[in-house]
C-alpha cells in the first residue's frame, strides 16, 4: 500500500487464471484496476472487488498508462491488440506483456508496437498463480532498461522476484521457453510415473511422498549439470549413462507390459542411446544435450 | 560406530559408483567389508581403507551373512548370482539388492532365492552416490518385514531414510521404476531446455539459478496432483490443459527451428492434444495419465 501505487492505474487484458490472479493483486493493493477479456462473465469476481470492467479492449487500455496483457499466446494478444481502434489508444501508452510464447514473437511484437509509437516490455511468469502476490513468484522481463525502471514499482505490486534479463527483447521468452521445457517435461514424467504405479497397485497419494523427495535432489543436480554443460565436459564418473539407459529400459518395459505408452521415455531413452553409440557410454546423463544439437 | 555394526561383517558385489559408495560406508562404520567386482582393480582404494577384496563371489558371499548387491541390472545379478557355486555358499545366508530393475524380475529373484534356501530383500536407493552414509540418502526396501528387522542395523549405515514399503518383493521396483520415470524424464527436459537456451544465446550457468526454481516448484504440484489423480477429477481451473499445450508448441517450434531434436516434447504433446481431442481441453495436464493407459 505504498502511495506511489495506490494513486496508479493499471489495465489487465486477459482473465484466465493467470489474469486474474495478477488484476487481483493490483486491485489488493488499492491500484485502480481496469480489466478486459474476449469472453464476458469472468471479471465478474474481480468487479466485486473494484476492478472496472471495460466494455472493449480499446477503453481498457485507454484507461491506463499501464496495460498488463496475460493471455494464453500471441497469436490471441495479436488478435485483441491489432486492431486499428486498440492499437490508437495505446499510442505513447506502455504494455508489459506477460504472455507466453517465443522469442521471435516477442521481437515481432516488439516491432509492431515501435512502428505505432507503443512502449513495449516482455516478460514472463515462471510460477503457478497461487504465487501471485506473494515472495514465491518469480517474473522475468526484458526490453528498454529505462521502461523496466519506471514501471518496477507497479510489478513489485505482484509480490514475489522480479529479474531483468537485458534489453533484447527475446530474452525473458528464451528463458521462458526453456525452463517450461524443464517444467512440462518433469509434469509429463510425474504423469507417466503415476500412471505406471497404479498399474503396480500403488496409489498417487502413497508415492507422492517420494515423488517429491525426486523434486528435491533436481536442483543441485542442475546446478552441477550446468558447469558440464558449460565446458562441454560431462563427467559420468558418479552416474555413467550407461546406468541411465539400463533404468529407461526397465521403465519402458514395465509401463508397456501394463499397456501403458511409453513414447516420452522411449524418446529420452533413444538420446542416451544416440550418445552411447558415438563413444560416449562412460560420460553422464546431460551428453545428450549436444546429441540434440546438430551444431 | 554402534557395538552392533562394529562387530558385523558385510560382502557388497559390485564396486559401480554406487556400490563403492556403500562399502566405503560400511567401512566408515567400522564393519568387515568384504567386496568383489567382476572387473578387478576398482577394489584398491577401498582395500587402502579395510575392506578385504576377495578373489570370486563365491569367497566374498561366505565371508559374511549378509551380501548387498549393487551392479547395474538382474540381468548382471543373474550372471553373478545364479552360478552353483555361489548359490552354494549363499544357502542360509541374506541378499539385499539394492539393484535397479523392474518388479517382475525381483519376483523372479526371490523365488529363485526361496528355492535355494536363501533369504531375499529387494529394495532400491532412490538418491546420488554422494547422499551416502549422509542424512540425504533415500532408500526402499521390500520382502518379510522380520528379516528387514534384523538386518535394519546394518542397512541404518548407510545413513538417510530406510522405509519398508511391505512383504510383496516387488514394490521397492514398482516405486523405483515410478520414482526413476520422473528423474529421468525430469533431467531430459533439464538437457532439452539447456540445448534450447544455448542456441538462444543463453548459457547453462545463466539458466540454472532459474532451473533450480522449477525444481523447487515441482514438489507442492506433485502433491496436489496426487489427488486429481486418485480421484479422477482433473481440475484445470488454474492451468488448463490447453494452455499447457500451447507452452508445449512453443518449445517444440524454438527447438526445431535451431535444428534441435524435439521428440520428447512432441511425444509429450502428443498425449496432451489427445486428451484435448477426448473432450479434456478444460481439465488439468494429469489427465494424460488416464490417456496413457488404455484401461
Ligand atoms: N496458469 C498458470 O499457472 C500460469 C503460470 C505461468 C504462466 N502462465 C501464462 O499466463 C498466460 C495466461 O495463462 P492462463 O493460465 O490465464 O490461461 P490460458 O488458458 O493460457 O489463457 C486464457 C486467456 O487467453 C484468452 N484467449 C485465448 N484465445 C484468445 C483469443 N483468440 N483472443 C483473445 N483472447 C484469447 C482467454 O480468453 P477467453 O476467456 O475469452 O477464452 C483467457 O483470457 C499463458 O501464456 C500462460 O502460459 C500461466
Ligand atoms: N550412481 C547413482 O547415482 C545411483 C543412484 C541410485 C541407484 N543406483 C543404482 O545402483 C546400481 C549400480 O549403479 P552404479 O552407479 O554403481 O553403476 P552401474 O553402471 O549401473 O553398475 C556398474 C556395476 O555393474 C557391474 N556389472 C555390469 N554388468 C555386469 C555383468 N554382466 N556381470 C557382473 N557385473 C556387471 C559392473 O561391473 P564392472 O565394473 O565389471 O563393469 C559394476 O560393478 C544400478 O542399478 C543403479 O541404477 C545408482
Amino acid at each position: 500500500m505504498t502511495s506511489h501505487t495506490e494513486q496508479s492505474a493499471v489495465t489487465v487484458l486477459g482473465l484466465g487464471p493467470m489474469g486474474r490472479a495478477l488484476a487481483g493483486a493490483f486491485l489488493d493493493a488499492g491500484m485502480r484496476t481496469t480489466v478486459w477479456n474476449r469472453t464476458p462473465g469472468k471479471e465478474r469476481e474481480l468487479a466485486e472487488r473494484g476492478a472496472v470492467g471495460a466494455p472493449s479492449p480499446e477503453e481498457a487500455v485507454g484507461a491506463s498508462d499501464l496495460t498488463v496483457v496475460c493471455v494464453v499466446n500471441y497469436d490471441a494478444v495479436d488478435t485483441i491488440l491489432r486492431r486499428g481502434a486498440v492499437t490508437d489508444a495505446l499510442k505513447g501508452r506502455t504494455i508489459v506483456n506477460l504472455t507466453a510464447d517465443t522469442p521471435d514473437r516477442a521481437r515481432d511484437t516488439a516491432a509492431w508496437a515501435a512502428e505505432h509509437g507503443i512502449r513495449y516490455l516482455d516478460g514472463a511468469i515462471m510460477t503457478p498463480t497461487s504465487t501471485i502476490g506473494t515472495p514465491a513468484g518469480v517474473f522475468l522481463h526484458s526490453g528498454p532498461e529505462e521502461l523496466y525502471r519506471e514501471h518496477r514499482p507497479v510489478l513489485d505490486v505482484l509480490g514475489g522476484t522480479h529479474t531483468h534479463l537485458g534489453e533484447d527483447i527475446g530474452r525473458a521468452a528464451a528463458y521462458d521457453i526453456a525452463l517450461l521445457d524443464i517444467f512440462w517435461t518433469a509434469m509429463a514424467g510425474y504423469a507417466h510415473a503415476l500412471a505406471v504405479a497404479r498399474a503396480e497397485g500403488v496409489s498417487a497419494r502413497e508415492l507422492a511422498p517420494f515423488a517429491k523427495g525426486i523434486g528435491v535432489i533436481l536442483p543441485p543436480l542442475f546446478e552441477m549439470g550446468a558447469d558440464d554443460v558449460d565446458s562441454g565436459l560431462f563427467s559420468g564418473e558418479d552416474n555413467p549413462i550407461t546406468s541411465a539407459v539400463s533404468s529407461m529400459a526397465h521403465i519402458v518395459h514395465t509401463a508397456e507390459s501394463h499397456g501403458i505408452d511409453a513414447s516420452v521415455m522411449r524418446a529420452a531413452e533413444g538420446l542416451a542411446r544416440r550418445a552411447i553409440g558415438r563413444g560416449h557410454g562412460t560420460d553422464g546423463f546431460l551428453r545428450i544435450t549436444e546429441i540434440m544439437n546438430p551444431r
